[in-house]
């Protein structure tokens, strides 16, 4: 008989959001579920890591329990460093981050904690994925989403990943049976235009809430965007190899050194 | 006469490090400078932005001074957008980032402060770079980076950067002398190995301190770590599309949809 796979759980928004539960109870029906999550919320937190604070972790789950679960008092990328270092007796077969409440679909990768769990996984040579469901309430349905997500993992866990490359998934907010389909899709050129809330407190000082609205310029119909919009589930391949390597040519015709 | 270049500059280590001091020093030669900085060490925080609490600004500068500078209670991203829509009445000409204490070469760009805010700012349209010189000191001599760093400063802004490219420039700790010149490289693939240090606070409970060992597993040339060891200030055109192109074909060979 096989081992079963050893399953590395995170997310951003704490380890008793709904999402992370439903991601939980669908990973312990396919292998050894470790989980290693942020004791609060800590979305938006990109790829933050914490070097001028002292890091904490509590093992939440009971003696002999059948999942293993610890919470984390850093970031995401934390909770990943410290389950691959500290908690983990050998690498795990995969490491999936979510399920998140709300997009991480286009340029809000780069600011999920969520994915930037996922891409540290991915640093590490852990196979890895990120699922978000495009609902950020607490109480978002989520399972709607569980075949799909069983599916997605296990067909990683069968092809394995090509090197260095996570998947960003996002699901649309439907029931199951209107959902379409799942697409291979590339991050869609889309932006946030801030509107700051401007306010002030009792004590008269002028303070600012982030706020603004998503704004997507690509017309490409093989974006996640267009895939969401049209009812598919989104799989983008991500690299961290940033470099914009069709720049290099150019930027050597430039006069650097004289 | 032509009108000076606007140039908003930021950085990770907060308002009042020697390194950004030194680039403030450096761009008021070049143009007019608009400063939003945190107002305390943000180093390591990634992309990361402020959504679950409220954010400050606080004039640092006199009425009348010729250089404007703001400080701000929150990450670099969050500096880079309340400079764009809340300071500035136009877009700057660049953003320029830095100079960090400490390198950010190949995978650090991931973790780093100090390039997100670059990365941000080519989010939204503004040519940016990001400046680190390869000492973590906070009394680190950045004097001799000085003459480098306005000939690129310069550079960019007679020829323009590639549309959705930022730069990410490392600097070695070297004299000017023994500074070879300036290459155009690619990300190295390299990481860091964790080593947590453990230990137990005075009421007995165990705690982190994150830190570990960088390994460089590239051989190449032609990436930015090669330089550095060899004595050339790196470049690397860094884009913010993520997507991992060269992996898509053969995703779409699975079984996705069966």
């Amino acid at each position: 008989m096989k081992t079963k796979p050893l399953l590395l759980i995170t997310n951003d928004d704490g380890i008793t959001a709904p999402g992370i539960r439903t991601l939980i109870e669908i990973m312990s029906e396919i292998g050894d579920v470790v989980v290693v999550a942020p004791d609060k919320p800590q979305s938006a937190m990109g790829h933050a890591i914490t070097i001028n604070s002292t890091l904490f972790l509590n093992k939440t789950s009971k003696e002999n329990a059948s999942i293993v679960e610890y919470s984390c008092s850093g970031t995401p990328v934390d909770c990943v460093k410290l389950a691959v270092n500290e908690i983990l007796k050998k690498k795990p077969d995969l490491c999936v981050s979510g399920i998140n409440h709300g997009s991480n679909s286009s340029i809000n990768i780069i600011y999920s904690g969520t994915m930037s769990a996922a891409v540290e996984a991915g640093i590490e040579g852990i196979p890895a994925i990120g699922f978000s469901l495009l609902d950020y309430n607490w109480n978002a349905n989520f399972e709607e989403s569980k075949t799909f997500i069983k599916k997605i993992v296990l067909e990683v866990l069968d092809k394995k990943l090509p090197k260095d490359v996570v998947l960003n998934v996002n699901i649309p907010n439907l029931k199951k049976e209107e959902i379409k389909g799942i697409k291979i899709c590339r991050q869609a050129k889309a932006q946030w235009i801030e509107k700051f809330d401007k306010r002030t407190s009792p004590f008269g000082r002028d303070y600012y809430w982030l706020s603004g609205e998503f704004v997507n310029q690509d017309k490409g119909e093989d974006t996640d965007e267009w895939a969401l919009k049209n009812g598919y589930i989104s799989i983008v391949p991500v690299q961290f190899d940033l470099t914009a390597h069709h720049a290099t040519q150019q930027l050597n015709t430039w006069d650097w050194n004289e």
